[in-house]
């Protein structure tokens, strides 16, 4: 088969790559029917982390079962499922918790499980996808074909952004500041709207996602960073800030902005990967008693919650696709977002 | 009148000081009848923060009001008052918000207020209360001498090991670690169980310190530190660690075995000084997410919630004190819980 290898910063190619073999009997084969780039991807697309030796990529993705192991109870050949971003039983301690991303047996995509079997990277042809029956959740029959682009997000940036929202303890009435344009950005302030938030402000420099933000229930933009972007914020909520805010990007800055314009007592949620490693000024926190919480998203816990909604049109979230391409063309669809040409690229084999 | 003055590390005399004048209106002058020594005032007495010039010292006292400004409602001349450990106006938003020591108009003891007057010191026989309306609580009647020390830790322990629980978010069958033996810490002890926590593992080092632990409420005792300490938690907690952490310290040390005491998707509430300067760990809280709340406890608005537990007898929060001397002998309190011959010292005039 085909997958995505990248090789160094800026050099990500469409290969041939083994075909995928089950091997553990709790594991499936999908055929990939959509995937799509993280803005996690542009890390080592940016070499911003190094890449060593070339090296499977992409985390979203959703397809139809090929094959199944002799101890799949779950899901069935020829069921249309999601994956998570990540490969988890949903059995264990962490997982009953409702913390996915910390199973005490997980993997990640691109690379070896816990019992040294490959799992495919995202961004190919096929997937071996270890404990099938945790890791995915299979639709109520075959979805039509505009219904992919929402059931894609799940994956990632739909339950990446409710983790941010749920991370700061948005709820009925809240106020909001979401940190990041991105499309988990834009997904964090459709989880705000969803979870009743009654104000959500959306920091964004660009029409576009502006606009979508606006769509997605922002009720503000605000346009400024930095000391400006604060206070705008300070002086629309009471001169204090906002009861939530949601950080979506990961750099220093971004924490920064986001500490500062969450009131006395508010609450940080944050999904940005913390990239370049900022560390969190506690005496700030101390004395603003503003809490952060949040980190790698459990979306597979979310898939259940948010799945009914994406499949009644009630949310839109693959609204943040604005850019189509065929799998093969995959450094493209690399280069698009890192020139901010696209917000996120869908890929289609 | 008299009062502590720190002139320097290891140096706090007992020392004559001007009389405290109403000038504000709305202020109280306060006639004390006990006070104590705090964790957080070692930090001066032992150079860890330099005392540049000679200062009053001491933000813990309870008392009985001996003349009021003409503006102040809610207390009377002969009221026996509870003063948080700063003051504050409980009108503002943030007070409104329950933080209350981020309040527009607050400030701390034995400094200028924000109309330039001076509050004084709370280790000493008298003190000025700027807004006294916001800042002093009266107690129903004249309390039992027996009563004192326990109302006298509503001014800080107390409501400060209530703020690393309500941070942390303990509740109704929770798992805490609790990290400090210190009166705050034991405080959190107290307040944990009275939140309804299940278990509650003390990690302390001294008999005495157990012992009481206990009686607050501790089901365990972890006498290890540092990795031993956070194998023993985890052992204990289905190999993952508690749900909730309250770091009573306010050491890189501490905060570190509190992070590493939780579980995946735990919550640690923190309310130790960061003296020091520790920076938290942002990689590790997005890899576990593990969230980080608390900071300087707004005690005044947990008062209406502890008084009356305390004036029932339903906690006792006063057994942190574990010696009691004359105001006047200040210098000796200070060297006895630096040395750690007592927990926490009360002090009368």
């Amino acid at each position: 088969m085909h997958a995505a290898v990248i090789h160094a910063a800026h050099d990500v190619r469409f290969e041939s790559v083994p075909d995928p073999v089950l091997s553990t009997g709790g594991d499936a084969i999908v055929r990939v029917v959509a995937a799509c780039v993280c803005g996690s991807d542009l890390w080592p697309y940016r070499g911003v982390t190094e890449t060593a030796a070339p090296k499977r990529i992409g985390h979203e993705f959703v397809g139809v079962v090929e094959e199944i192991g002799p101890d799949v109870r779950t899901v069935s050949v020829g069921d249309f499922v999601i994956a998570p971003f990540y490969d988890c039983d949903m059995t264990c301690v962490n997982c009953r918790n409702g913390f996915s991303t910390s199973c005490l047996d997980g993997g990640w995509w691109g690379a070896e499980d816990k019992r040294g079997a490959f799992a495919d990277g995202g961004q190919g042809e096929r997937v071996r996808v270890p404990h099938a029956d945790g890791s995915l959740v299979a639709t109520p029959g075959q979805p039509d074909a505009a219904l992919v682009p929402h059931l894609l997000t799940l994956a990632d940036v739909m339950g990446t952004g409710h983790h941010a929202a749920v991370s700061a303890g948005v709820g009925p009435g809240s106020t909001v500041v979401v940190v990041g344009d991105g499309a988990v950005g834009l997904c964090a302030v459709l989880a705000s709207k969803r979870l009743g938030a009654e104000r959500i402000v959306a920091m964004s420099r660009h029409a576009d996602r502006q606009a979508l933000a606006r769509r997605f229930g922002a009720t503000d933009i605000v346009a400024e960073r930095g000391d400006e972007g604060v206070e705008r914020i300070r002086a629309m909520f009471d001169g204090i800030g906002a009861d939530h805010v949601l950080e979506c990007v990961g750099t220093k800055e971004s924490m920064d902005q986001a500490l500062r314009s969450a009131r006395p007592g508010g609450q940080v949620g944050f999904v940005g990967v913390p990239n370049g490693g900022p560390e969190l000024p506690m005496r700030q926190m101390f004395s603003t008693n503003v809490g952060v919480r949040g980190g790698v998203a459990p979306v597979r816990n979310y898939i259940d919650e948010l799945l009914p909604e994406v499949l009644s049109g009630a949310i839109e979230p693959g609204l943040v696709f604005d850019l189509e391409l065929p799998l093969s063309e995959v450094g493209e669809a690399y280069a698009a977002m890192d020139e901010r040409r696209a917000i996120k690229v869908l890929l289609r084999p």
